[in-house]
């Protein structure tokens, strides 16, 4: 089958659920961190980045500071800022962003290697620690900023700089006798170099993307000999995972189950299904089906967060998804949605995009603070707050947000993606309009020679109806794809205010005929609330519900329903006596749920702590439910999202 | 309120439940032991213990190799085998503990100092690292040995050596000026000078009993000036528990919860309830009393293990016990079972015997393979094999027990408590006789210059017969306290075949008459199944139920039941559908209980992870339950002990 074609630059947003983060990052994030970036905001630990390029273009003396990527946050900020650009052009922004990126290039060496932890501590070291210093990694983020600034502005001078050291890497690193037969310990370079193959249509950055994808893992492994040449001992010898933490303990070819570092292996994987497309390799396509299916069948979480385990930030095994330990890191879920539009555009399934926007709505959003000024690593499905304190287990699940890290990689990673979303919601090849997700705002594309563009109404995900005014070039004959989400079991379409049968197939309904200005298309989707349950395999879940409207995941918070939420349960309490309504003032303006459900009391119980005479009294409760992302955004308490029924 | 009396050799044991284990120990344990000590087991990793021992006499050259306590391995195998020697003497053996204690008491030094770590390493550095080197922890076991064997033995030479021991530490630690106002960072020797104090009678050990309770945790912080003295950083700085880790973080009359480090806290513990019963501080025994609660109402489970963290083996905080990643070391359990026999020795109730029960028959026998040669540190409520090998926060959690440790400290300890059991059976004073525990076999202790016996015949733990006959003095008039135990809801009694009326007050029933030779008192514990609930604070619990007979509660194993025990519910069932069934040859012989259940299937869910419109299948399921003790005895596998209801 055939993928969804392309997505980048196919939407406007101008909607109020996504605006208010938008807006934030646009207005707030992205200067905030370039003062950051430049160690000029008072209060927080510097960062150094920009200070390692003055140092390593010789304007300045002094030695690298930060981590080994400490490189990759100017490239993340580029890139964000580019994307803004793309959505609100900004000439005082452009000029910051151009500063930035001459400050950048300057680092650069003759020979193209751009990466200030070297070119400061010594480029006779350079690729000799491709496992754990992220040389490759940095190289990938400056890679996309590159690509992203390009598309934005126009703009070639970061994209010829990163050709170069492109070029740069591909003279040491690659299969043929004499270069290093090594691959980045962090992927991104891989997703990196498609972006830029699609931009230069260099095969060369297809091999390299290629070469790096069906090296990793191979025998002899490079890592171990690398370790063996620095005299390292391996870190993880006494791990369940290995090699795996890395994703190299085989080639990809073999691996079928998503293991290790959960970020590692969504953008490792999202680059496999690159190269799968761009190479039409279709043992590389069932590999990265193997991997998704593993991923969202059997480790998945209903936020749509990975990473069961704060061990490696990792995987474990199928089925293992405890809900209060959980990792689930927010570059994770962002990661899982890079994976998702390559899968879509790899295949028109419509499962991809459920899995895209059940991350998106619910696991990204989650760790951002409505203000967008903090920020969650770890997104629990389950606090405590006494526990987060007292069991080692949960000292990494914060009952906050934060307001940065020292290691800055989710923060900036969410706003690339928010600021990008325009780059998700549609597709189109030649002869079909795919709609994924559905915001307000725009939808545009030339397709057949045409320029087609519907105008789109909607409060999604509040409700489910969605209005598609067609604007485009008058006479365009395509086919118009509706996504019909996996979550919705009843629609309705109307033409021009009259009922239209589609056939729905792969998630998707076709309506296809000769479009005209003025043509409007209304999709009703029924989005009642739905009371989910887990696999039965899924243990943590068992006997427990989940309450879902829509694509949104609700929880209990502490703040609405008091303390103790263990000890709520549902009582038998179906969907259907679950109430709805609009709060426009409550946690930036959200649809609040209501629902009878039953408070176990520990009344008549004492000081005993078991006992077989005594029963558990219960009594009626009233309970409140708020959507999953906004939890945390009042005084810190407990939350909970699987419910006892 | 009064205590107990007196517990030691009161009692003896003739019974299959006990013997098994105490003959494996006698037999098998205490020669596998001294072999170990004395590095000749083959395959195993050498103990050292001896050769230092010889080393500090100077007999031989060397340094010190193992633990810093690797001593108190030697002082517990003595105890263990001074045990064995009062109810199977055995001149042999007793041979090889003599001349086990005239190589320890060879590396005596002139000032009574005995421990080889600094005998070798250097004297001038001792009592300089009370906190962490374990040097008057290994005293402690060292005269609890001394003592033993003394009382064993009526051999003095071991005990005049610890006497002269306790000399040395009581001149250079104490509250007078010039003395080191230190106290042990491990505690133990706490109750061992209680007990030495019972034979010497020697005010001086009692008095370094009392200074040991009440100096620790006082400003300035003891353990703080030594670490500055030593230049160590705290390795527990950023724990939530800091010196309560070690109880030391307050003044022990300033603590109200079970804090730190489990084994710890529960020797220090019991030795402030020694101290407290031989000063009659009403004060202090009130402190015992309020962390007793603590711990038995939040801080238990329902096994009798305490330790919820495997970080810092330590108490966590209230109703926190998770049955998955639980510590609930072996050493902990046994360390509650000393606690509760000192608050019994305090004032006589029923709610002390409950626990120290609830402890033996469960949490500790659970530590030791039914063959006796193998043990498990950790003892779980809920085991998944795949998620102790890959999921970090499970990998103390073993499926399988392991034959012995570098850290040997639950093997001799449980041998060392199931060999003395004779101390915990039964207890006197003037004028009443206690019994706590229903033990095959026969009570005895002189009440009122009369020399009393009961012969006891049952079966218990499997039913709740008990028969006591008169074999002692006639017309002996004294009380005898029956505990009726507080998982017994309907009793009886007959006196020579006759039913009789009794009073039962603080968990007791009294038959209080002047006592013929032949007099036949019947007790008929009434022994059902029951469904025992956790209190609805216990969150882990929330909805489950666990399975209880007697004073041993039940777990499912996947060698019964299958695997994916999470599935299985009761579907309802309540105790009246339990059957039991002796079965002679499975466990070491068990009553076997089954009952219906339900399991939840994945018909139906393929590969599915979350929907609202399946439903949740379930079968009919035929429920087969063991004793929670003999779990992890056949092949290794699924376990669970709360069970969804």
């Amino acid at each position: 089958m055939s993928g969804a074609g392309s997505f980048i630059q196919k939407a406007l947003i101008d909607d109020s659920f996504w605006s208010r983060i938008r807006e934030t990052v646009r207005r707030e994030g992205i200067p905030y961190q370039w003062e950051a970036l430049n160690d000029r905001v008072p209060d927080a630990e510097p960062s150094y980045c920009m200070r390692n390029f003055s140092i390593a273009a010789g304007k300045q003396a002094g030695t690298h500071a930060g981590f080994v990527f400490q490189d990759s946050d100017v490239a993340k900020w580029i890139e964000g800022a580019a994307y803004t650009l793309r959505w609100h052009p900004d000439e005082a922004l452009e000029a910051v962003v151009d500063g930035a990126i001459d400050e950048v290039v300057a680092a650069q060496q003759p020979d193209g290697y751009l990466d200030t932890y070297y070119i400061i501590g010594g480029l006779e070291k350079r690729f000799t620690n491709l496992k754990d210093h992220h040389e490759l990694y940095v190289a990938g983020h400056m890679i996309e900023a590159a690509v992203a600034y390009y598309q934005a502005t126009g703009k070639r001078r970061l994209l010829d700089a990163m050709i170069r050291f492109v070029d740069c890497i591909d003279s040491a690193i690659g299969a043929e006798e004499g270069k290093l037969h090594g691959y980045p310990g962090h992927p991104v370079i891989e997703m990196a170099l498609i972006r830029l193959y699609e931009v230069t249509k260099d095969e060369k950055h297809l091999k390299l993307a290629k070469y790096f994808v069906d090296q990793r893992g191979q025998r002899p492994l490079y890592f171990e000999e690398e370790d063996a040449r620095n005299h390292n001992s391996f870190y993880w010898k006494d791990s369940y995972f290995q090699y795996q933490y890395y994703q190299a303990g085989m080639p990809i070819r073999e691996q079928t189950e998503a293991q290790g570092h959960a970020v590692r292996a969504m953008y490792l994987y999202a680059g496999v299904a690159d190269v799968a497309r761009e190479t039409g390799d279709a043992e590389l396509a069932a590999v990265c089906r193997r991997l998704w299916a593993n991923t969202v069948e059997r480790r998945m979480y209903v936020t749509g967060s990975v990473g069961s385990s704060e061990y490696g930030e990792a995987f474990t095994f199928d089925y293992d998804l405890p809900n209060d330990t959980i990792y689930g890191e927010t570059c994770a879920a962002i990661a899982l949605v890079f994976f998702a539009r390559r899968m879509l555009s790899l295949e028109a399934k419509g499962e991809y995009a459920d899995v895209m926007e059940r991350a998106l709505y619910n696991g990204v959003i989650s760790g951002m603070q409505l203000d967008g000024k903090k920020f969650f690593y770890v997104n629990p499905l389950e606090v405590l707050p006494e526990a987060s304190l007292k069991d080692q287990r949960k000292r990494h699940v914060k009952v906050q947000r934060q307001r940065w890290f020292g290691c800055a990689c989710c923060p900036p990673n969410i706003i690339r993606l928010v600021s990008s979303l325009e780059d998700y919601i549609c597709s189109a090849n030649d002869d079909t309009l795919f709609v994924h997700l559905y915001v307000k705002g725009a939808l545009q594309a030339e397709i057949g020679g045409k320029a087609v563009r519907f105008e789109v109404d909607t409060d999604y995900p509040w409700n489910g109806d969605i209005a598609l005014t067609y604007r485009g070039e008058g006479g365009a004959a395509f086919a118009l794809k509706l996504r019909i989400p996996g979550w919705c079991g009843k629609y309705a379409l109307r033409l021009s205010g009259e009922p239209l049968e589609a056939d729905v197939k792969d998630g998707y309904a076709t309506v296809d005929r000769t479009w005209q200005a003025g043509d409007k298309l209304e999709l009703a989707l029924d989005m009642p609330v739905k009371l989910v349950r887990a696999n039965p395999r899924i243990y943590e879940d068992a006997g427990k519900v989940a309450v879902q409207r829509g694509p949104l995941v609700y929880c209990l918070e502490e703040a609405d329903n008091s303390r103790n939420l263990h000890a709520v349960r549902l009582g038998g309490a179906d969907a259907s006596q679950f109430t709805t309504q609009w709060k426009p003032d409550k946690l930036g303006g959200i649809v609040e749920l209501r629902s009878p459900g039953i408070r176990e009391t520990d009344e008549g119980w004492g000081e005993t702590a078991y006992s077989a005479d005594r029963e558990i009294r219960t009594v009626p409760a009233r309970l409140t439910w708020i959507p999953y992302y906004s939890w945390a955004n009042r005084e810190p308490g407990e939350m909970r999202v699987w419910v006892r029924r």
